[in-house]
């Protein structure tokens, strides 16, 4: 189940109850111990629930944090896309794939997500979806040289960021009605960089 | 009299009732019709004080978008040390000032209105402000070849929100703790290409 579905369907009558039980259980508990320390069975049982039915309902930990900060795209397809790229066209990739997301029809509801966690959220848990879902397989892909990594990845993530709240919340001309490929052209050198080039 | 201490003392009490009213309609009238189409006139009739009055509290239209943003820091400082810096360091020029100020006292409640801006705000006003107040003379600055200097200025905007988002609100590491140095050498050369390199 990915977390989009789960997401949506959160929303029917009927287990919606247990399903918001353990969204909120989870929200209380990556918040108090963090991520690391907040076990599905903790939660399960904040939520009064069977440990098997958090993992029925959401899957992984990573994608119970995704849905818990009500974000509408699994991450694992930007990552399987970025993973995927050859190495001299991987700046490019990122941001096609990025944006790509974000201008689709699930993309309103991610911007949503997005606004609502700067706004007046977690920060600390928008934190751990960053780091722990959404950029730990691409961090060790481009941990080159070894160290690296970790600081590769969170440059590159500003970027982006800067390019989300840019063109989907400010809408500043002329990011904003850039196609993707003018996006690329000029953002994908600056991605690349961060991810692959040297730095000091 | 700078956006700063035209903010802070309208705190006092006396004269506070009067600078609010003042800050209230302009931000209704900013709302409503734009800032180019939003006079002081017409704010001053919808507060029911004088213009000059207007003018006296905050001074220019600018300052006055200062003000209702709640933005703490003159952006005149800001754009003084740009305009000033020699061609080849302006991106490092550019994440040192901006970071500077983040950086210092007063970046908390820049910091606070630039959440509060995304979370819940008006994109439109937050827009104008960068677009008329806060990058319009370096826009004029880096306009070469000509026509170029909008998407320059908004894409080094794009790199410069994202650095603020996870230094700032998700306090992402290694960014958060970085050291202007470390951080004007990671982010400067991506600053510089934008205002002064190569665009497709």
């Amino acid at each position: 189940m990915t977390a989009a579905s789960g997401g949506r369907s959160g929303r029917r009558p009927g287990r919606s109850g247990t399903r918001e039980a353990i969204l909120d259980a989870a929200r209380v508990r990556f918040a108090e111990v963090g991520f690391d320390r907040a076990s599905i069975r903790s939660i399960a049982t904040a939520a009064g629930v069977d440990p098997a039915l958090v993992h029925h309902y959401f899957g992984t930990k990573q994608q119970l944090l995704t849905a818990a900060l009500d974000i509408p795209a699994d991450p694992a397809i930007i990552r399987n896309a970025i993973l995927a790229a050859p190495d001299e066209v991987l700046g490019e990739t990122v941001v096609r794939t990025v944006v790509g997301i974000w201008d689709s029809p699930i993309g309103v509801q991610a911007v949503a997500a997005f606004r609502s966690l700067l706004g007046g959220g977690e920060p600390a848990l928008a934190r751990t979806f960053l780091l722990e879902v959404a950029l730990k397989d691409v961090r060790r892909r481009v941990d080159s040289p070894p160290g690296t990594g970790a600081e590769r990845v969170v440059l590159a993530a500003s970027q982006l960021i800067g390019v989300l709240i840019t063109r989907k919340v400010l809408e500043v001309e002329p990011i904003a009605s850039m196609t993707v490929d003018e996006l690329a052209a000029r953002v994908g050198p600056t991605v690349q960089r961060y991810l692959t080039g040297e730095l000091p």
